[in-house]
C-alpha cells in the first residue's frame, strides 16, 4: 500500500536515498569497520562498571559534558580560545556542520573516494554535493581540480579525510594547505585515523580562520560509546553547538569516555600493536604478484585483486567478514578494503589468501 | 575577534538562535525537568552491571539496535505493519521529522506554550514555524484556530504534545480527530508523559495514514539512556529511517534499554507512586488563594501566583530546583512548574511555600 502523503512530503532527495546498510557479522571475525581489535583489559573492567554504578540513571545527562570536555581539552593539547564540540559520533557532528550551513546551493565539497557519509548527510540535507577525484593509482589529491571545483562551486564547507578512508593515505600537507587557503568557505580535516597515522592539524589551527578537526574515540578502540569530537577557534563551535541536541551524549557515555582517558596508555599502547601489525600484514600482501596493497597509514589496508571477489568470498567462507568496495566508486573497482586484526586473525587472512593462489 | 566568514556561512536563522541553556543543579533537588526521582533498586543495579560487562567496548553498536526494538515492539503492543524509529532522545526524532520535511516555506507547527525544542529545531534547519495559541485559563486546543492555520499555512507536520508541556493537560481526542483529519500533513502525538497520563494514540494509528506516535524512556526513569521512539507506519519510519544516522543508539544505551525493559514492572510502580503524589501535591497546592494550579496527567504541575517570584527564590535557597516559566511565554506569566519528587522532596517544597504564606 503506497501512501501518497509520504510523495508529496518527504522531499525527493531523502526519498532517492537508501538506508545506510550494515551487514550482519554475528559469528564472523569482523575486519569490515575498522575497529580495534582489543577488548578493555579486565583489571579495568571493574574499574569502569565502579564508575557506571554511581550514576543517576533517572537523570538527564550533563547537557554540556564539561567534565569529559575539560579531560578532552588537555588530552587533545588545545589552547584558550579553542574548544570542543561533542557529537553522538562524528557522523553526528558531519550533520551539524551540515544544517548549520545548509541552504540554496549551498556545496559541500570532499575527494573521492571517500568517507561516504559527507555525501549521504549534504544529500539528506539537501546541500550540493560535489565529489573531486583523487590521482589514479596513488589516491593523493588532485590539486589543480581541488582549486577549479573550489573556484567553481564556492563551497561552504570541505571535508579532507586525513588520512583517507578507504584509501588509506595521507593527503601531501602543502596541497591541504594549498586548499585551506584557497577556501572562503570551512575546512574539516577529518582525523579519525589519527592513532595510526600520528599526523594531525591541530597545531595548525590557529594558523587559519577556517579550519577545524574532527576526532574520533571509535577507532582507538571505543566505538561502542559513539564520541565525536569536533576541535577548533570558540567562534565557530559557539555557532555550531546553537544545533547541537543539548542532551546529544548520554551519561554513560560521557563516564565511561572520561574513565578511558584516565587509561588513555592502554589504547596507545593496543595502536602501536596495531600499526606494526599493518606493515607486517602490508609486506604479506604486498609479495602477491596479483595483489596490489597501497600504503596505510590508518588501521585498515586496501587491496586491488583480479580475484578480488574470490578473496572475498574465500575469506567470508572462512567465516571472515572484510569490505568489498568493488562497485561503490568507479576508482575502487575490484577493490577490497581490510581492517587489521589482532595476530591470529590477521594470519587467518594471510592463511585464507594463500590457499587462493 | 569577530570572523566574518562566520557571518558569511552560518545560516541566519542559526547565528539568531542561543544555545539551549541547562541551569546548573550540583546540589539541588532537582525539581526542574520532569525526572523520576527515583533511581534503580539496587538489587537490579549488580544484574544490570552484569549486562554491561559482556559488551564488546570496540565495536560498533548494532545498527538497527533490532534486539531493543523486538522488545520496545512487545511493550507498545505495535500491530505487523508498524514499526519503531529511534531516536538519541526524542529531540533526534524531531530533527529527524523536520529534516525529512524541511524545504521553502515547509512549515512546522504546534500550539504554545509547548515544548520548546519543536520551534527550535524548526528554527535550526530553516522550517518556518507557526504557534497557535492554546485557549486561555484551561490551556485546551482552540480548534477553530487551529483549523484556521493548518488551512492557511498547510503545514507539513504538526505536533501535539499529549499531555502537553508545560501545561501538563491532555487535550481533547475529538480536537485532535479533527485536526487530524484536516492536515494534508503528518500530525505526531508526542507521548513523553504517557506513565502519567496513561492515554496513548497508538491504538488509533491504523485509523490515519498521516499520524505518528512519539514516546520516550526519559520520564520513565532513563533519562540518562537518551532513548526516544516514533511508532507508527512502516511506509512512514522507512522514509525517516533514511536520514537516521546509522549508530545514534550506543550499545551501552540499547543494552540497559533491553535489560530494564525487563523490569518494566518496578517502572510502573514508581509511576503509578508518582501520580499518586502529584494528586496530593495538587491538593495542598489547590488550598492557597494566591496559587492558581492547574489539574495535571503529567509528572509535574503547573502554577501560577502572583507571588511566583517568590516562590521561586525560596525554593533556590533551601536548595530546590524548579523551573521559572515567566517570561518564556505570554500566557505563562507568574508560571512556575514544578517536577513531582519523592514524598519527602515534594514536602519540602509545600513547607517552604507554606513558610511564605
Amino acid at each position: 500500500m503506497t501512501n501518497p502523503l509520504i510523495e508529496r512530503w518527504i522531499r525527493p532527495e531523502v526519498r532517492a536515498l537508501s538506508a545506510y546498510h550494515v551487514p550482519d557479522s554475528h559469528g564472523f571475525i569482523k575486519l569490515d569497520a575498522m575497529e580495534n581489535p582489543y577488548s578493555l583489559p579486565e583489571v579495568l573492567i571493574e574499574d569502569w562498571l565502579d564508575t557506571l554504578r554511581k550514576l543517576e540513571l533517572n537523570r538527564y545527562p550533563d547537557a554540556g559534558a564539561e567534565v569529559l570536555k575539560e579531560k578532552l581539552f588537555e588530552y587533545l593539547g588545545l589552547e584558550s580560545g579553542q574548544g570542543i564540540l561533542l557529537g553522538n559520533g562524528s557522523d553526528e557532528l558531519i550533520q551539524i556542520i551540515a544544517m548549520a550551513l545548509a541552504g540554496d546551493n549551498r556545496t559541500l565539497l570532499a575527494p573521492e573516494p571517500g568517507f561516504v557519509m559527507y555525501q549521504i548527510i549534504a544529500q539528506s540535507l539537501g546541500m550540493k554535493y560535489v565529489g573531486v577525484s583523487l590521482e589514479n593509482d596513488d589516491f593523493n589529491l588532485n590539486l589543480p581540480a581541488m582549486l577549479a571545483a573550489i573556484e567553481k562551486h564556492q563551497p561552504a564547507v570541505i571535508f579532507l579525510a586525513y588520512p583517507n578512508n578507504p584509501t588509506g593515505n595521507l593527503f601531501d600537507r602543502d596541497a591541504i594547505d594549498a586548499i585551506i587557503n584557497a577556501s572562503d568557505g570551512l575546512v574539516i580535516t577529518d582525523e579519525a585515523y589519527y592513532s595510526f597515522a600520528q599526523k594531525t592539524w591541530i597545531g595548525d589551527l590557529t594558523r587559519y580562520d577556517n579550519l577545524l578537526v574532527m576526532r574520533t574515540l571509535s577507532k582507538i578502540g571505543l566505538a561502542v560509546l559513539r564520541i565525536g569530537m569536533l576541535v577548533g577557534s570558540k567562534s565557530w563551535l559557539d555557532e555550531l553547538n546553537k544545533i547541537r541536541l543539548p542532551y546529544n551524549i548520554n551519561a554513560l557515555s560521557q563516564a565511561s569516555a572520561t574513565f578511558m582517558l584516565k587509561h588513555v596508555d592502554i589504547f596507545e599502547q593496543q595502536a602501536t600493536q596495531i600499526r606494526a601489525d599493518r606493515q607486517s600484514m602490508f609486506k604479506a600482501l604486498d609479495q602477491y604478484a596479483e595483489i596490489i596493497v597501497w600504503p596505510s597509514h590508518t588501521n585498515f589496508l586496501l587491496l586491488r585483486s583480479n580475484l578480488a571477489e574470490t578473496i572475498y568470498d574465500s575469506l567470508k567462507e572462512n567465516n571472515i567478514l572484510i569490505k568489498n568496495l568493488n562497485g561503490s566508486h568507479k576508482m575502487l573497482a575490484k577493490c577490497l578494503r581490510i581492517t587489521i586484526g589482532t595476530s591470529e586473525e590477521n594470519q587467518a587472512v594471510l592463511e585464507v589468501i594463500e590457499q587462493r593462489f
